[in-house]
């Protein structure tokens, strides 16, 4: 058997999420489907994170196992040509049964875009939370140094999260702001289901000076999921990369590129 | 009767391009449904420049006459209300019957993005032609020299161009790089039909080292189509504003779009 590893990037906007659904269109059965037919053998593929419904990813990676053996061109070229033009192919990489995209990763990177303009964009639309509010950065970064290490996200998780422990472990989180466009870059070895959206739905609670930056303090020690107020929508979200340890010698990270309208 | 002037952004990749065509999806026909919903009468739309299917539009000015009275909110946020969402309304204003979006106009800025990764972008594939090129930016920028100033621009205007003259004059061409995306910004007075993407097509053959910069100035001269080459696809194409006479006080010139990028 070969363990192969595939770089993948998703416009979000048209499935499902990740997660294979009888009926339903999902990242998960289009790329199973298009790397079957290029095995020639029904294949089963891990993901280093799943994605909700409408959430893109600049870099997610899989990994699944195969007989077959296949020069690299057919895992990227080749799974391409049968996939929808939603979903595309960066990188491959035969590695060891060691490695797996999902235990293997130490670090998840997300990343968050909101659109602060007084006016929608109808080209992103899609791409970033449209919030047409003055938003005091400084109060938003004071707020997510709380946050920061190991701690019980309960109340930054979602009621139907599967995980067995809340507790992750938050390296950094950067807030940035490019014209009315405000960023906010994630990392942790993990997240909880909808852990960022309903993170990101606190700050801008605080940006808006709707509650103080300690307040986040309060929502995170209550572990209480109502403590901490709304989801932001899906599709400001971004996976945008996974670390693993440098023995497994991965392709470099992919890049962000948005359109940005002020 | 008054004249509205109202300041349009949409997403041209579900469109059959501006123009009203029976049966067929179009900006000019969405729009004229939604503003004649809030005048209660039959509303025809005038545009600053007419795009073809699939290029977008940041900055496009229309205007209309109407007999009805209504205030700024019904124009912006009411017409909004009955539009979909890959068309927005930025701003509105009053004029005197002496401004034409059309023929007012002094100068037009269109965009073009290329995005020369060696992979594909499943996100932006809708967003930027994709050329998985190396190209010389300097010999590109070069052969743009050729094409400043006023000109029969016949080798760069699609056949079925309906314009009467063939002569336009060219205030400026930009031509920027961030990470693997290369940017070409267009001032002119007008264009031709497809003449940016035609100009593209050739310039993306000077970068290339197909042809040399001088080549540009053969081509211009020719005054034959057959002399330029390809016509770069469509949804790399932004209008991204207009310019009036500063008599007109229009808004402040739209919105700059950068790239956020990683």
């Amino acid at each position: 058997m070969k363990r192969i590893v595939l770089g993948v990037e998703y416009d979000g906007t048209n499935f499902y999420g990740w997660q294979f659904q009888p009926a339903l269109r999902t990242v998960q059965d289009e790329l199973e489907k298009a790397i079957s037919k290029i095995a020639g053998e029904k294949i089963r593929i891990t993901c280093a994170g799943r994605t909700d419904a409408g959430v893109h990813a600049m870099g997610q990676v899989i990994h699944f196992d195969t007989s077959v053996d296949r020069p690299e061109s057919a895992w990227i070229l080749g799974v391409k040509t049968n996939l929808p033009d939603d979903i595309t192919i960066a990188w491959m990489k035969e590695v060891s049964s060691e490695f797996s995209a999902r235990f293997s990763a130490v670090e998840r990177h997300y990343c968050y875009l909101v659109n602060t303009s007084q006016v929608n964009s109808a080209i992103n639309r899609y791409r970033m939370l449209w919030h047409p509010k003055l938003l005091d950065v400084n109060a938003m970064r004071e707020a997510t140094q709380y946050l920061l290490g190991k701690h019980d996200f309960s109340s930054f998780r979602a009621a139907g999260c599967q995980s067995k422990s809340p507790v992750r472990c938050m390296n950094e989180i950067l807030i940035s702001s490019q014209q009315s466009v405000i960023r906010l870059d994630f990392k942790a070895n993990a997240f909880l289901h909808h852990m960022i959206r309903n993170i990101v739905g606190a700050l801008l609670s605080v940006g808006s000076l709707k509650t103080s930056p300690i307040w986040i303090k309060e929502v995170l020690e209550a572990k209480d999921r109502q403590a901490a107020g709304i989801t932001a929508a899906p599709y400001g979200l971004y996976f945008m990369s996974v670390s693993y340890p440098d023995e497994f010698d991965m392709p470099a990270k992919n890049r962000l590129m948005v359109l940005c309208a002020d």
